[in-house]
């Protein structure tokens, strides 16, 4: 049974590195002691090895150790073998290049169908939708597919902004940008604000956190969903 | 000889479309009576029509007559005959995707070696450079290369937006994600701020506008450049 945390961010304003998510990390990962990081966001261009170092020092505080997906010989294996994942942010276009060249999408979409537990920020939330066509990345590299783990029947987009009306910064907002996704595209997108997350339970979605979250459909306008809703019939 | 104007935005902060370059578009088309409009990157979704009637608007004060190249049966020789061309702005994954998709990339890039007068804003400044892997945009399709017209020697980043330090959202700034960007490339970026233009003419490039630009090199330190400084010798 599919059992995922899909977050919007890692940190919050003035917060530390997950310390936000720690109580629901602590029931989350309770029958594992090991988490098995994959460190190919690289926020920052920050190396494998300084990043899954950042995750290992987060963790050291609910005594779960950190290993880093990029020092197995053998990453689909350590996949199958894992027993709770954990994806962080970072850049989405250098993570799905680096899943798909290390050929462990597949791998850890079946993982992820078979139950191990998969803790997404940012970046490794955005690859939990059917594509990464909602990420706010820039597109540093070029990956083979854009087309993602799809464990969850929509699109996310993780750090939801919403306009700033004393802007005078003439880029598009947020939602115009998801509006030109829907000229495209007919898959639903979550935009998740920072401090939100989505608790999904094998087919049950449930929107988590302190935050609405705005629901975008194609055609439609956008909606204002609260914290507890359902989002399990989030489907085209 | 090129013969660019390389423009961060269309519409600066209550103006009007193209207002802030009227003077420079009247010396700048000149030559001609008629602008070829390449309206592909559909900012908001708006059909190709809606676009180039809005583009025919701007045009009509400096009694310009704009066609959109969507009209014609066979675009490779409307870009080549064209007397003058202006790319708008929107999104560029759509933009970058539908130049490919009608094969005129490679006849955009001999028309402005050529001497075609070009003029790009947002998006179509982003495909001057030698990729589209600085742009802000969403990657709502996926193109089949992010090369584009590399008719600069570097990557523009229109719309450059400094670090607001009141703001309390956690996603990354454009700093960092071009930081990021020269993790995995080694091409100069222009930081190019709402207002400012590049202006190409033969080898010459020279920043214009009323502002700053900020240079990112790989492995150095970013520098800004004022106003009218030559950007010619910004190559790898």
């Amino acid at each position: 049974m599919k059992n995922l945390i899909v977050a919007s961010t890692s940190t919050i304003y003035n917060g530390n590195y997950l310390d936000y998510l720690t109580d629901a990390l602590t029931e989350f990962f309770s029958e594992t002691d090991e988490i098995l990081f994959i460190p190919y966001a690289r926020p920052g261009g920050i190396s494998h090895d300084q990043y899954t170092e950042k995750a290992s020092k987060a963790f050291e505080k609910l005594n779960k150790k950190v290993v880093g997906l990029h020092s197995f010989q053998d990453p689909v294996k350590a996949i199958k073998e894992a027993k709770g994942i954990f994806t962080g942010g970072g850049n989405t276009f250098v993570l799905v290049s680096s899943l798909y060249k290390n050929q462990v999408m597949e791998s850890l979409r079946e993982a992820i169908f078979n139950g191990t537990p998969y803790l997404g920020t940012s970046a490794g939330s955005n690859i939990c939708g059917v594509s990464m066509k909602t990420t706010n990345d820039m597109p540093i590299v070029y990956p083979p597919s854009f087309k993602t783990l799809g464990v969850i029947p929509f699109n996310v987009n993780p750090h939801y902004l919403d306009p700033n009306p004393s802007s005078e910064h003439m880029g598009e907002t947020r939602e115009t940008r998801i509006k030109e996704f829907h000229t495209q595209n007919n898959i639903p997108v979550v935009g998740l604000r920072e401090g939100s997350w989505l608790r999904v339970n094998g087919s049950s979605i449930v929107l988590e956190g302190e935050h609405n979250a705005r629901i975008f459909k194609q055609g439609k306008d956008p909606v204002e969903v609260a914290t507890s809703t359902s989002l399990s019939q989030l489907t085209l």
